[in-house]
């Protein structure tokens, strides 16, 4: 068989670039569950029918077929599909137990997904996310629009890779102000088209308003709403309010958002100082969220895009008619890992789970090393033996090669055992039943970010 | 949206099923770090022309397909499938990364792998297999297959769901025992028709192994070899060598086997008795495996089959001359979930990971609850905050529906906070900077099994 090269868009990592990646995902789920909500898996498909409801993914769909069936073409609704997220998955498994889940329902889930997109540049087809949600039924207060970004800002912060910054606007500031300017009726299109501000330029973005139907006046306040940001809540507030005010829009909706909007400045400035900033520009996802929409940037790495995104619908589901509206963001898990691989931002104190290693004499006497072994395990340190009773340099090459502290050197006949810190060259007595490594050294550590401020 | 029901052959599990799930695997993974085993995880696809090397699981593969080429036929070698095992990606991995990985390079995965069979009772298509391997390089020690059944044998244990037995035999002593019988052409054949004698009875095996050609000395002789069994390594010895010697066959051959045989017998008697048993008529792999081969029955539950097999193979994968041998076992864990699930052995002591509710006494003071929340947290104590500031009695609803043992109040002017004990139903004076709940109430605890011995 060839060498086997790696498949562009499936990222793969060596064991310890793995061990980073558990690493990353076990804090996550860590936080996730400090705040209260539970974890849940999903099958990795779901009907094509489900997958292509919102029509416009239908490209990026892996669709399963089997190898028997191989002379047939075409798909139908029931045909299966790897899920493209864990937002369809979510609203159809909702669906599927709504008599046995409690609501509302706080909900964690770490899956990979896939998309059969054309790989490109720091696009992957197979990759982690990790969705932090609640679901309520009928109804779910505001007060979860503020508290999700939190515990995505605390969990994104306990990651140990930098600092990072939620970016919060509101679709009822940018709806209440649009009709209010009397541009309502674009209002999907001239999202559509402040999205690309930073990719296009203002002139651009305003000659596309201007073909909207949007007079110069009204694109210029469109712009002017876009260009206001800031983490004091009173500020943005007036900045906003003073705008509409010359502009000639404002009303109930937009103090509603802005309202909402404040709030969630207020807490964060409390909880979390900097880690929720607004952002009137913020477009993306306001065609279908209802209210709050995060992006968050990863402050030094913002070539990188929006690495945790979502927002508040009011609908995630609905059926007979009852609707499940809900709140959530989802990290591209996934497009972390790979650039902290890429920067070396953290790497496992050493590649072997094992603390120490159990030298072995002789084969003959490999039981003994086994024996000690099983002791400093049955004590939950973790061992391994040396896979041949080779020259003792070359035991401790094994040891070293993985990282692997301390090797143990059982005792023969009147002497006892002894065991060697391999950074120190320290070597002492021991005894297999009461000997313990540093507390440091128990677990596989990962080492402290460099600094990464912006 | 109609009502979603099940996917035949996906399981899902509602949160406290999920619960039991990962307690299970990070049981396994926690047991497997502890004998110095890495973890990796590979693509969930790999080229068809990988997956179908074998042959043999054609009609198993799930193909992927883009959804714009509805209207091709056909696959090529190119094309990706699902993976249906772990061991196929695996022996890709270790070529891809050979000159970057540490051997003898002892690693486990545990992850989701895809079926497409028709799906029939106790069949997944998808499904979580535990895999645990040693692969060397050219080489590999013989002590490995004696350690690889013991570690999950460990692992079973730990699981806490009831006790497992290892069944082992070994090809060389099938081959060297039936190359002296002289039938060992047939030798393939035979091990098949033996793979029967459970469900189709010795005499319908007779029968088949006559029309291999066998005489029916040389016929009567198989089935009195796989009629051995026992965990004393001596006897096991001694009744093969007996059964060898009065049906004339014999050679270095069988007393290689046996000796790797006796070794297994005599470390697992020493270090885990009761967990192997060497049980001649296991014969399912013995065509692919080159000595020692695993099953697994878990006692009590022996109509699962077996949950977990394995063997050692000479080559798992070989490129540019080098040869990779290797020694490994899966557990189907996803069959040994669904029947704790169903056998309710498992279960979790809460339902949510938040060990203290905190209660909100009016909505305008949500801000206090959130302020005790999050002090509970720093100290690692999982917290949730009240959806609603109903009525107290409507709060401590929300607790006990999903199993929170503690309910924090928090106090007005004057009154200090204080933190009620749903079970006792106790109520005491409480600081938000201090408390803390009893240790056993931290983290989401399992149940003890249901007593399941033999």
């Amino acid at each position: 068989m060839a060498r086997p090269r790696p498949l562009s868009g499936f990222p793969e990592w060596l064991p310890s670039g793995r061990a980073v990646e558990r690493h990353l995902i076990e804090t996550l789920a860590r936080v996730f569950a400090l705040h209260g909500f539970v974890e849940i898996e999903t099958r990795a498909v779901e009907p094509l029918g489900d997958l292509l409801r919102k029509g416009e993914t239908s490209k990026e769909v892996y669709v399963l077929g089997r190898l028997q069936d191989a002379g047939k073409t075409g798909y139908d609704a029931k045909t299966l599909g790897l899920h493209f997220d864990l937002t369809v998955p979510l609203a159809r498994y909702v669906l599927e137990n709504a008599g046995r889940l409690d609501f509302p329902f706080k909900r964690y889930q770490i899956q990979k997904v896939w998309r059969g997109e054309r790989p490109q540049e720091g696009r992957f087809r197979e990759f982690i996310q990790a969705d932090l949600d609640v679901i309520g039924l009928g109804e779910l207060p505001f007060h979860y629009e503020v508290e999700l970004p939190l515990v995505m800002a605390e969990a994104l912060a306990a990651l140990g890779i930098g600092q990072f910054r939620v970016l919060v606007n509101n679709r009822k500031v940018a709806e209440g102000f649009y009709r209010g300017l009397g541009s309502g009726d674009a209002i999907d299109a001239v999202l559509r088209w402040i999205d690309k501000l930073d990719k296009i330029g203002p002139q651009a973005v305003a000659a596309g308003l201007a073909g909207e139907g949007l007079s110069s006046d009204q694109a210029r306040a469109a712009l002017d709403l876009a260009a206001i940001s800031g983490s004091d809540a009173a500020q943005v507030a007036h900045d906003v309010r003073r705008l509409a005010a010359s502009a000639g829009t404002g009303g109930p909706l937009l103090d509603e958002g802005l309202d909402e909007l404040s709030a969630l400045l207020e807490a964060a400035g409390r909880r979390l100082p900097g880690s929720v900033v607004a952002d009137l520009k913020i477009a993306r996802g306001l065609d279908y969220y209802t209210g709050s929409v995060y992006e968050t940037v990863w402050l030094g790495q913002e070539s990188l895009g929006s690495v945790c995104s979502g927002g508040r619908y009011d609908s995630l589901a609905c059926s007979g008619g009852q609707t499940y509206p809900g709140v959530g963001l989802s990290i591209g898990v996934s497009r972390l890992v790979s650039r902290v691989l890429a920067l070396g931002l953290l790497a496992p104190s050493r590649l072997s789970p094992a603390a120490v290693l159990v030298a072995v004499v002789a084969e003959g006497d490999r039981t003994a090393s086994d024996t000690i072994a099983a002791e400093l395990r049955r004590r939950g340190i973790p061992a391994d033996v040396a896979p041949v009773a080779a020259k003792f340099g070359k035991q401790l090459k094994y040891a070293d090669q993985r990282g692997i502290p301390f090797v143990w050197f059982p005792g023969s006949e009147g002497d006892g055992d002894q065991v060697k810190d391999l950074r120190s060259g320290e070597q002492v007595d021991a005894d297999a039943a009461t000997w313990a490594p540093p507390l440091a050294d128990l677990a596989v550590g990962f080492a402290k970010p460099v600094r990464n401020d912006p």
